[in-house]
C-alpha cells in the first residue's frame, strides 16, 4: 500500500535492520526497542489487522514470530520472550500493517506488566460467557 | 502433566468457562480477567512454552486464537484485541503450559503500554544486529 511504512520496508524505499526473510514474510529490528534485540515479523502483502488477515496467513506470520524467537533466544540468551500482537488503536496498534512483536526479555529489564492479577467477578464472568456462548471447531 | 493446571482443565479436573474447542486446542475465560472477555487458549497437549513447542503447532494455536479474537469481537464489539504470549517466568509466564492471552481491547479501559516509545540508539541497534545476523528461510 502507498502510504504504507511496513509495504516501503519491504520495497526497500526504507531501510531496516533485517534479521530474518523468506519469500512470505520479514523480520527486523523495532526502531523503539523495548529491549535489546525487540524484532518485528511482518507479512509481505498488506492486511491491516488480525480482523482482516487470512486465518492461515496469521499462523504462518506467527510460525516466524516463533523462528525469531528461536534466534533471539539462540544469540542474545535472554531470561524469556514476550510476543504482542497489537489490533487498532484501542488495541496498541500504531502502524496498520499487521505484525507480531518479538521481545527478549530479561528479569530486571524495564518493562511493565499491562494489567493486574485481580480474581473476576463470578457472576460477571458467567454473564460475558452467556453472550460469547460455547463454539466447536 | 500431572501437576499442571491448564492440564487438569483440559481432562475436566478443574472446571472452566469454556468458548471454544476442537481436536486439538480449547480457550476459555481468564478467571483474572484483564478487560472482559479476556480468554486463554490453550494446546491440548502439555508444552511448556514457545522454546518447547514444534513451529507448527505453535502456528496451530495462534490461527485458534485468531477465531477466537473473532468470536470475541462478533460477540462483545470491542474497539481493539491484543494478544499476549508469554514465556517463562521473565517473560511475565505464570502458568507453564503455552498459551495465548486474547483481550478485547477499548479506548478507555485500564491495561497500561509496557514500555514507553524512545527511539534505539542506532550503535546499539548495529551491534545487536551484528550478533543476531541474517537468517533466510
Amino acid at each position: 500500500m502507498n502510504d504504507c511504512l511496513f509495504c516501503k520496508v519491504i520495497t526497500g524505499d526504507i531501510p531496516a535492520r533485517k534479521i530474518y526473510e523468506d519469500d512470505e514474510f520479514l523480520s527486523f529490528l523495532d526502531i523503539f526497542p523495548a529491549n535489546r534485540g525487540h524484532s518485528l515479523v511482518i507479512p509481505k502483502t498488506h492486511h491491516r489487522d488480525i480482523q482482516s488477515i487470512p486465518e492461515e496467513l496469521y499462523a504462518g506470520l506467527a510460525l516466524r514470530a516463533k523462528r525469531v524467537a528461536d534466534i533471539l533466544t539462540q544469540k542474545l540468551s535472554p531470561e524469556g520472550v514476550t510476543i504482542f500482537q497489537m489490533n487498532k488503536s484501542a488495541g496498541w496498534q500504531s502502524v496498520f500493517h499487521i505484525h507480531f512483536h518479538v521481545i527478549p526479555r530479561w528479569e530486571a529489564d524495564s518493562l511493565h506488566k499491562p494489567w493486574s492479577i485481580v480474581p473476576g467477578v463470578e457472576s460477571e464472568l458467567e454473564s460475558v460467557q452467556q453472550i460469547i456462548g460455547f463454539h466447536r471447531g
